[in-house]
């Protein structure tokens, strides 16, 4: 961990901020239209490629975690795993779910969904809570 | 393996064949814009997050040998890495040299180049030959 960490501005403002999973912070993007996580490893690495093999892992276990919930739980057919990260240069790795019937299939998310703006809907409050107890038991 | 597995005729089309890397066949996207690989391990499921964990970490292994070539070797300063499949629905890996110079940049890539049609150049046959060479070492 490095106490100068911070997570970046862009993150946490499209971002509900869940709790940590498998070392990394847990993010719920704000826009609605399907179930999309990120997963934000405490490090100065940009590119997935780049981190220690065991931090790697670790980061893809907790990928594996989201990719089981939104399969068996929220009952999307397919999860989207992407690092990207060339608008917000911190390492963040998306873990989407997505089914035929979403505003954006077959095509990725990124750059088509943005979180909403003031008078947009959201989540509200207990589904967060609940999407929170239901991944991290807490 | 799986006797009867078969790389999946748009990405056999749309790449070039290069050879194994850490158990996934290793593919160069026809489009030269920027240095496309993809990693296809032979495998029916669908979703990095469903790959039993070995396999997963063996899959993002060679990842991790690929992006070390992009930034070294070729000297891309960001790499890009994701899973979708939606389009074509067959696990596979990419493993994508990012540039601001590039094409797409900060946009994804999928969806935005496309392997070039007849009478647009692509790679010649020794560029191949030296990127096989250069991170297969045969």
């Amino acid at each position: 961990m490095d106490a100068y960490w911070e997570l970046h501005p862009t993150l946490a403002g499209d971002c509900h901020y869940l709790g940590k999973l498998s070392a990394a912070h847990l993010l719920l993007h704000r826009n609605t239209a399907l179930h999309w996580f990120l997963l934000v490893p405490e490090t100065r690495v940009l590119d997935l490629t780049d981190l220690p093999a065991s931090e790697r892992a670790a980061l893809l276990d907790g990928a594996a975690v989201l990719g089981s919930f939104l399969k068996n739980k929220l009952r999307y057919p397919r999860v989207n795993v992407g690092a990207l990260g060339l608008v917000v240069p911190q390492l963040h790795l998306h873990v989407i779910g997505r089914r035929e019937d979403d505003p954006c299939w077959p095509a990725p998310v990124w750059g088509r969904l943005s979180a909403p703006v003031d008078g947009e809907a959201g989540y509200d409050p207990l589904a967060i809570e609940q999407l929170r107890a239901a991944i991290l038991g807490r």
